[in-house]
């Protein structure tokens, strides 16, 4: 029966080649090099250094080993699913960044009837593939690949959708993506779970454990999303000190959520002892909450703040739900989310100074007034902060929807029979579908299936 | 008998003095700073930021990365040979470096009796480094430090005589290297194999094995190498739109080879399960096919094409390979050359758009009238298209023969009796060179040696 | 008893809640944005990429990698002790980077009343930081992280005070920070481990040795050092060509050090075989070695001799303290030290050039002349070669004072009864301080309490 249900000869061949045909396609028809990148738009006043490449490139390349090192490596925790956690995510990621590059360069770099293509859109796409990926962290172990790239082939438009229309008709401040990237994939990956709920991992699960070098393996992916946080917040920022600002402030939050989860792990341990899972995740909350207010002028204490509430409403949900049902590693992943949802709507706007929206629009004296003081000031809507905080929470509100909408659609579609989908004994265990080399599962685990389990207690 | 042939007491020692006396006497005669690292050439007028460190730098320690950390967790992938996968990949590594800053810097950087040195020279010399590592895949396990010292010793110059005489005299277009490096690197590694074969490894060898962890290492090595490829790539492209475009290229190439690598791996399988050694080497094939034309406007669609084409012709030329004699863990990397054969020479020059030999030459009307509308364009040889891809012919015809040649005098030359070589029975074992831990070789592989094995059999 | 005088549950959230009270107020009251941070110093003539930012960020970045992966992963080197190895690092270099932006700032970038911030800064704490982590070296194993913290408490003031003395008063060059940050760092952690010895550590302990996999693990984190090596080196000289050379020197002395310590290695092991701890470490002594000259115009050849002396002197030193008492896993470290010591006071102040305060003064109208040539140059002090020497000795003297009466007091402060110190028998062992998962321990080191080993012997 196993190799019936998840074999991938035949389903995983297919969808790739079918996927792959449709993007050449789209491809060789949308899309082109934009301005930079376009030999023809260089012109004898073009400077080769001023290409926005050198702006760009090496803040991509700290995403690019986020994502595949940092959230390979983090994914890999599991003692038996560590082939899983690395190429299930490298899998994902490239195709979700090839897919987001056509999707969200639709939204955001298309123009005479054709997408437009630098580095920068890269970058973009690779915001689109973190969604898609926090998300994956939601159904770790319990969904085949072929049922990861179809999540994110549907998850991709979804997201992009949600982004084009926050921005463009709600207009909110969010450089570092903490509403629309984490709160969309937190809320997508929790509707998914939800449609694919398993009672029967409901008591944990037999594999569902970490063992001494995976646990290290993921906290070595901790180390590189730390080290290169501030890159991420800031890649998309204005350039020159709006994006200073979010490297310092970035830094400065994850180093207060670190200690602070630290100070709370071992505090809420009965033990006194340290708990891996703690430094592994609660650490990097900072870089989270200090998101969607980076690039402002909010000072480095209000970064330190941001780090050590985000630390402390990730590690006190985390903890509650610890009483609450749970299935398999997903705690882990939900104290992550819990801080987004913590800070989002308990702290919320009032966190929020808000410029861009806020500043005066065409024609206000205002704005000439203000663009003496601050040269590149483009005019804005005049928003008061009241106004701009009921915008935020109109986002929240939108952007939340559309998550939970897709996520549902998402989940019904992914238990369409022919999707390779694992049994509950087979959740969390590489040898589905990998060949695993001779010491695959000494000296550790007794691989007892789960019924046998159950039968003997 | 073990300790006679295999210590390295006297030998390393004493190379490895011998080298460094000739190359410190070398250096201190002919290296001298380029005007970019040379305090005496700073003018009044001289902007330090505009200093070519910082054009170069960033992607010289991308490609740092690769090379050793990269490559090193690469070759670690067998089990019992992960200390000397990465250890004998950092000293050659930093042997060939040091060896092809003045080999390649007399062909590349020489003048006035001195070879001005700088960041570009360091890149420049791990390319030359790269060739080495790549013929060192095809050897793993079956050769020792000094012979691989040695080898370093040999390949650098013959490549950089290939190199020197190909761009000068043939002239080519190979941006990523495709053909010099990669091709180069193939068929001097092939040679080598070919005088070193030993007929008792052609059945296989009970340490040429995999486990868990040595695979994750490996593949963490694939990611790092997948990451940075676009860095590699681009690194000694014209600046601008051009290396604008090989990082867009590369990573477009990569993406569509990654996937077409998974749809293959889960085909190709007896039983519909994913091959590791096929997502730790076929997925990086992209970065290899899109390398002779990364930085022309061949399209994106035409990058997304030559990824798919690359890891096709990767993945069926070693699916053929397994019919063939093999030797130890050499299929492996023979499927990495696979792709370099096929794509060269089957669809080989004709995929080749070429401008900087087929612009016009000095004086040519045409190429005032070109420079209008690309200023930098340089006089280039007038050469037709069906003349360019003559040369390119030529081109490959004249690296592959130096490269065999040169194999083949290597291989002749690291069976010297003195060189440490070991016997085929500890082959594939870091007990060899290495003091080991008192884990080493628990819980796994019962180490019978191979007499005894058959002896049974 | 372990319970009692171990359990984290209030210890370490009291001292960091207390740290992180102060470190808020402190950043509150005194820390703003430095202009390239500031919107509010933005004018119309501001250009965004000149921002510092883009000089400095990515130098920051990695050297962050350095710090958290290189410096995490190289002290995750013992077999029960990878967890600690790696996360006490992350533990404590994140408060000492948090606290040296503070004291630091108070000493370099105070004006105004308030610290101003950018990453400069955070790139100065970095070093501070790099000083704590080389002492924690020194104490790896056998002490809590409560102690860890305190020491960096300590350590980083003294360390701050004793660079702004000496480069305020003595003025020595010190660009890579060979006498200063490698030399206080050693001497402090002497002085710290000689008040801290423990005499039932002096045989050796059961579980300080390493595994395969922590040996691998490890060995990753050095060839993170040694790539990103030139980074750290140049990250704060001059920018243009001082930085230019401060690369090139790094890297070739890095090179000539790396072949060296093969040379070495298997010249000293009595089966002739290759011992890993060597190649960990001694490897990177021509990074400290080239260190203070870094950014001289010294020569290439000088850069390399300075590695091949680095890393002999490092050799031989480590060698011969085999013959005087150890404790426990120390020698590795001191090994480490050798260099310093064997270098900075044999080979001494006779190796360095000096420019900055050789030029002449202010008004002398050799000043003028040497203006013409090279024109950034500032007024020095008309030091000659021999009075600069001198004071580079009184540096050297100055420093190593102030390291070990710093070091001594720690220690004494380190020995305070509620700091969490493990007992002989605990340490080097993550189960002190770890929930540890269930495979800890299996299949390797018996871990039988030393006591009871002791009985059998």
């Amino acid at each position: 029966m196993l190799k019936q249900s998840t074999s991938l000869k035949v389903r995983l061949p297919a969808l790739v080649v079918a996927l792959e045909v449709v993007m050449l396609f789209l491809y060789a028809v949308f899309v082109t090099y934009d301005d930079d990148a376009d030999a023809k738009m260089q012109t004898n006043e073009t400077r080769p250094m001023d290409n926005t490449l050198y702006r760009d490139y090496h803040f991509f390349a700290d995403v690019q080993v986020m994502i595949f090192v940092g959230f390979g490596c983090l994914l890999a925790f599991l003692r038996l699913y560590g082939f899983s956690g690395m190429v299930f995510n490298f899998l994902t990621a490239t195709f979700a960044i090839q897919w987001a590059i056509l999707v969200q360069g639709y939204f955001q770099f298309y123009s005479d009837g054709k997408i437009h293509l630098g580095v920068i859109n890269l970058l973009n796409a690779e915001f689109a593939c973190a969604v898609v990926l926090i998300s994956f962290g939601a159904v770790l172990g319990k969904v085949s690949p072929v049922q990861l790239l179809v999540m994110a082939l549907l998850e991709v438009p979804v997201f992009s959708v949600t982004e084009w229309a926050v921005l463009k008709y709600i207009k909110i401040n969010d450089a570092g993506g903490s509403i629309l990237i984490h709160l969309f994939a937190c809320y997508f990956g929790l509707a998914v779970t939800f449609v694919l709920f398993r009672p029967s991992l409901n008591d944990g699960h037999a594999k569902d454990v970490t063992c001494y070098q995976s646990d290290i393996l993921s906290l070595m992916g901790t180390l590189f999303l730390w080290v290169f946080w501030p890159s991420f917040n800031s890649a998309l920022t204005l350039k020159g000190d709006d994006q200073h600002r979010a490297v310092l402030h970035t830094f400065i939050g994850l180093s207060s959520s670190t200690l602070t989860a630290f100070a709370f792990s071992a505090m809420l341990n009965k033990r006194g002892k340290l708990t891996l899972a703690d430094i592994q995740n609660v650490t990097l909350a900072g870089g989270v909450t200090v998101g969607a207010t980076v690039d402002m002028m909010i000072t480095p204490a209000a970064a330190f703040a941001l780090g050590v509430m985000g630390c402390t409403a990730c590690m006190t949900s985390a903890a509650s739900t610890t009483f609450t049902a749970s299935q398999g590693s997903s705690p882990r992943w939900r104290g992550i989310c819990a801080i987004l949802l913590a800070t989002e709507e308990t702290y919320g706007p009032s966190l929020y100074e808000t410029f861009a929206y806020r500043a005066p629009p065409e024609g206000d004296p205002k704005l000439l007034e203000l663009q003496k003081l601050i040269p590149g000031l483009k005019p804005g809507l005049g928003r008061s902060g009241k106004e701009q905080a009921v915008y935020q929470v109109a986002a929240l509100f939108c952007t939340v929807s559309l998550a939970a909408l897709g996520g549902i659609v998402t989940g019904f579609v992914l238990k369409l029979p022919f999707l390779a989908s694992p049994s509950d004994e087979w959740c969390y265990d590489d040898e589905v579908f990998f060949e695993v080399p001779s010491d695959f599962d000494s000296p550790g685990l007794l691989k007892v299936p789960i019924d046998s389990q159950e039968t003997k207690v």
